[in-house]
């Protein structure tokens, strides 16, 4: 049974507040800003770059309880940029505005063993997994698990940080300590296709839109293009959809949610094993800011504000390339491109892998 | 022969500053910082929507010519969001930092007598006009004009405002009066069977591209819907296309320009009538922003950038129809229309027939 929220639409120059000021904030400020909304940033790091964007920002750390509540109190609705938000921040921002998505998306999303939990109990397939909490639970998993595997930390990882791949059953200390002895879960490789990901956003009355599934390149662990359509048979894709809105629905989710899946096989007897969930915009679905009626951010903007959701409909193919380092320093140089639509994050300090901007390359007929 | 300016291209993180801070003004922000670029926004009122998007803002009077050179000096580039920009204030921007569009653009856009008197020159159709300085000439003109007709102020007039319909000759005093005795230029009405705008842009070395005309209807003398494409013939269209091209370089412009016709007659025959330009983006050029590849405000950034311009091409047929007054104020109720991308100004007050904000209504095949 899905569960519908009481949501108080928000109205014109209303304010959403944004728990995270790194690009993905800083897109949802622009979207909400296009909207009429009033936009307030908080985040620890007085560098960031959703603060250009936004009425108003507070920089304070996660564990600030009296900064949260103070931020709460001047908003009209809160909702976040990233998954990883503590615990007791969150209940600090809930005992004083609506905040969503609802914690439920945060608590299993945060944490690798809940959510593997969650999708296998919903019938989702998700590949080989078991906990790790201390060495004689790696060692015995590493007896009947293949190698080489992976373990990762359960909570707070992303882009390959907190992950350490196992050569042989010999290498469980040293694993262990390379993850720092936190808890963790053992998954066996995946040998897979592609990957693909699949965006879709829940209304606080329950509706539920997808976009269609985004094809993935990674390189070096990090995200460096999402195309669509995805090079998966319709019948697949159809399926990764009805999955990703089962599981939004299943967490009485409000806002946009992101399901990455390995595609295993191929035409239309492929099989899908979800990699992870996000709970918030993503990576993968920048290629709707030029190649959907509505796109991801405005979507989670609506949902948050309580409005009808948007059209998910694509109106071009499109290649997302995500500028890392140096590559979005000169973007005159990226400008002269016919049909590619640039969006640069305003970062002041460049590094390398960083991600800088990116690039939706337009194919239209 | 076509002018070419040496400007940098500006860099990832540069400042641009913008003179005016109301919708116009937002919407160039929210493109700027799409692109990685700061905003800067100069406006004496002090609850300009403008200031919610951009990373800085200074509260002060065209006139206050310490407060326009500080200005100046806090940003890598200016450009502005209306012409009405006073020559004392431009001279004292343009002293600290380069400004564009040019000031030739604005000095011809503010007067009506300089600017249809360089249209005539160049060769592009306008209505009847004639100048006037006293009620002695406003007599004179009256005994050989066909009556009603219109007297408008040479500066300062948008929206319908700083001008008088003239129905008797014997009217000239009172005509007069009624526009505060100010330097004023006679039209005649003009028949005409729509009207049409043409957004052009000029990129610092002399390229152009032109958007196709939007037909536009008004209320009021405000405009109420601009639609593409415009139910004139292709010939008419590309002759309109061709003289606001024409005016843009022959001005040296660099940046967004907009041109509004009178289109007399039907078919491929159909007479175009300059009724105005303007130096700048332009309502009539709203539907840009989700009908096109790359939307008007982004063109006109990237000219001001001294970056190449993007691609023009129509993805869709688009209706755009401005919100006024309290018909913005409940965006949920305008967000369940699908295929309706919502864009609101965040005006603090709200006025009857003030511009709130817009709707492209979008028909994608």
């Amino acid at each position: 049974m899905s569960k519908m929220l009481l949501v108080e639409p928000l109205r014109a120059g209303a304010t959403i507040g944004i728990v995270g000021g790194g690009q993905l904030g800083r897109m949802l400020a622009l979207a909400g800003a296009s909207l009429g909304l009033r936009i307030d940033i908080y985040c620890p790091d007085k560098d960031s770059p959703a603060f250009d964007v936004a009425a108003n920002h507070m920089v304070a750390d996660y564990d600030d309880e009296a900064a949260l509540s103070a931020f709460a109190a001047r908003v009209d609705r809160v909702t976040y940029e990233f998954e990883n938000i503590p615990a007791k921040a969150m209940a600090a921002l809930c005992a004083g505005v609506l905040v969503l998505p609802p914690a439920q998306s945060l608590q299993v999303s945060q944490d690798r063993l809940i959510e593997k939990t969650f999708l296998r109990d919903l019938g989702v397939p998700v590949g080989f997994f078991a906990a790790v909490d201390n060495v004689s639970d790696l060692r015995k998993i590493l007896a009947e698990v293949k190698q080489p595997c992976v373990m990762k930390t359960r909570r707070f990882g992303y882009d390959g940080k907190g992950q350490v791949r196992i050569e042989r059953a010999e290498d469980a200390e040293k694993a262990y300590t390379a993850i720092g002895e936190a808890p963790a879960i053992v998954e066996s490789f995946i040998d897979f296709n592609c990957e693909i990901s699949v965006v879709v956003a829940r209304s606080s009355d329950g509706r539920m839109v997808s976009y269609e599934p985004a094809e993935n390149r990674h390189e070096n662990h990090i995200l460096r293009k999402s195309f669509v359509p995805a090079n998966v048979a319709p019948k697949v894709c159809a399926k990764a959809c009805r999955y990703a809105l089962d599981i939004a629905e299943s967490l009485d989710h409000v806002g946009v949610l992101a399901v990455e899946y390995f595609v295993q096989g191929a035409g239309e007897g492929a099989e899908l094993l979800v990699n992870e969930i996000a709970p918030r915009v993503h990576n993968s679905g920048h290629w709707t800011q030029d190649g959907a009626l509505t796109c991801q951010f405005e979507q989670h903007i609506r949902a948050v504000a309580g409005w009808p959701l948007g059209s998910c409909k694509r109106i071009a193919d499109v290649c997302m390339t995500n500028l890392l380092g140096e590559e979005a320093c000169d973007p005159a140089s990226l400008a002269v491109e016919t049909g590619a639509c640039l969006h640069i994050y305003g970062k002041k300090v460049v590094k390398p892998f960083r991600k800088m901007g990116h690039i939706n390359r337009m194919k239209i007929s």
